[in-house]
């Protein structure tokens, strides 16, 4: 049997090849927000379709002039109830636009609010295709071509089958470093990390997520292209910085920022996505991986400051424990 | 003799009058990014053309597919020296978009790579109308007046002339609260700001220059929103909050974010910006004064740091000292 979001998948390509595309917005909150924001960076380097990424409550209040008809909205909640996003959901339905709900359960509040369901497996033993990123990521080239057919996105769809094996390898080659990154640093109070396009999302949803969430550990993650106006004047030799230097166009704000930072800190940990391992994967196709593969990667980081902290990734003060 | 940015916004005003424009960029680095974003904001709630804010640097090389000879750049750079701004300038207008720098000076290097100039008068004894925020509002509702045209924005560009006395009256009315914040918060070493909307430019802005930059104060503008998703474990019974609590919209995430962080922490401060003085200006026009007033009432809130903190705002260890 085919999974089930191949068959969505078309359906919701079926939907957008009968609009006229005016804009496309991407709303979530916190950690999906920052998934989704990968298809924003690359809708705007790839489409002349204008986008925007939103955290859900903030879209609605805003109440954006564009939204209507023919607007795509693609939101996203792991477990499909977080109630801003379903509310956003029901808001942009009102407002006439496809709206497409990401998320592991179909059943869910946020899957019944949108006209088209996106479905990924979580933690059940299947493959990476199958998984968060893996569905994403098929949704989103699947959307590019039909919007700008290419084939390039063609190719893209075909090796994310890749994506299994490349999460094991890429695991296994950053492991050491990333416990080595949580031994050094399990005192600090406060890390700081750093990143810019597509990557930039990466390095906010490991601030928000990993660092204060469930770390509480302080940071701020900062751009790499506005760091030099403002923000690196907190860089001094005791300030953690960890940077990823992307895979893509923005690679040369990332090298500007650590030669800096390494020149005032001693202590940056520099995650170099080029360094990965990208086997089966066609040259110019890199630039669409290296972000898939970002986050397994900086998860392991997480791991490791959990490990020698001995706090629980799991561990939550307020989450989950009362209404906010 | 009529101030120049007046004849300089009338020559943009044409020129955006005789092309169709399809999207409207945003380009700065830093607080002068910030400052733009609140433009940003207004067009996505008041115009069906889409627009986008980002860093100088990230603009050149993600190079948005949009970007052409239908497209409005609105370019800002203090000085008009900022390296990054001045190439996005070029960049722009070699695609054809239509450029427009801001600085306090016509002769700098962005103003020459503009095509259109818009010159603020800064800390030479005229009238707010004419210093950084006079004029920035007088360029963007003349541009939403030419692109929607409204009766409401031709009341905002005539209350205009009231910020000179609502910057003075709102100062002294938030002098006392801003000082004692900087007294009681001197020994912090890191305080964390919240705002959403129009809002959250100024948190960023206050965030990235005057804690992390200017007072060497660790810091992070947390949305709003995006605070119940991840950033909220940070928050302690000794953890400072800077919280502005918009005029506009999205005020009542703001609410909700005061209502949990008060709850948890002993240190939250709240800046109100319904409470500030509005004289003379309408009812229905305090959501596009708001934001112009915030950035002088949130200065003070730095300057009470810097007196109890000993920490001049002019000190740098970086900035203007060498090359990077």
């Amino acid at each position: 049997m085919k999974p089930n979001h191949i068959s969505q998948i078309n359906q919701v390509k079926e939907a957008v090849e009968e609009v006229n595309v005016q804009n496309i917005y991407f709303v979530a909150c916190g950690g999906s927000l920052a998934s989704l924001s990968t298809g924003d960076y690359f809708i705007d380097r790839e489409l002349s379709i204008p986008s925007k990424a939103m955290t859900s409550n903030e879209f609605i209040h805003t109440n954006p002039k564009g939204l209507g008809e023919n607007s795509v909205v693609i939101l996203r909640s792991h477990s499909g109830t977080t109630p801003e996003t379903v509310k956003a959901a029901t808001f942009a339905r009102e407002k006439g636009a496809i709206t497409i709900a990401i998320s592991i359960d179909e059943q869910s509040p946020l899957c019944k609010e949108a006209e088209y369901t996106v479905h990924y497996n979580y933690k059940d033993g299947s493959d990476a295709i199958d998984g968060e990123i893996g569905v994403y990521f098929t949704l989103l080239f699947s959307l590019l071509n039909v919007l700008a057919p290419n084939e390039k996105y063609e190719r893209v769809l075909d090796q994310l089958n890749k994506l299994e094996s490349l999460f094991e390898s890429n695991k296994k080659l950053t492991y050491d470093t990333a416990f080595n990154f949580g031994k050094r640093n399990k005192r600090e109070k406060l890390i700081y990390t750093m990143a810019s396009g597509a990557y930039y999302h990466q390095a906010y949803s490991f601030t928000s997520c990993l660092l204060m969430e469930m770390l509480w550990i302080n940071s701020n993650a900062i751009h790499s292209g506005e760091y030099f106006h403002g923000p690196f004047e907190i860089t001094d030799f005791d300030v953690p910085f960890l940077i990823i230097k992307g895979e893509g166009p923005t690679r040369p704000l990332d090298e500007r920022a650590i030669s800096f930072a390494e020149k005032f800190s001693e202590n940056v940990e520099v995650v170099d996505i080029t360094k990965l391992d990208y086997s089966g994967i066609d040259e110019d196709l890199k630039e669409y991986f290296g972000p898939a593969l970002a986050g397994v990667v900086l998860r392991q980081y997480a791991d490791g400051l959990s490990e020698h902290t001995g706090h629980p990734l799991s561990v939550r003060r307020y989450m989950w424990k009362m209404d906010y």
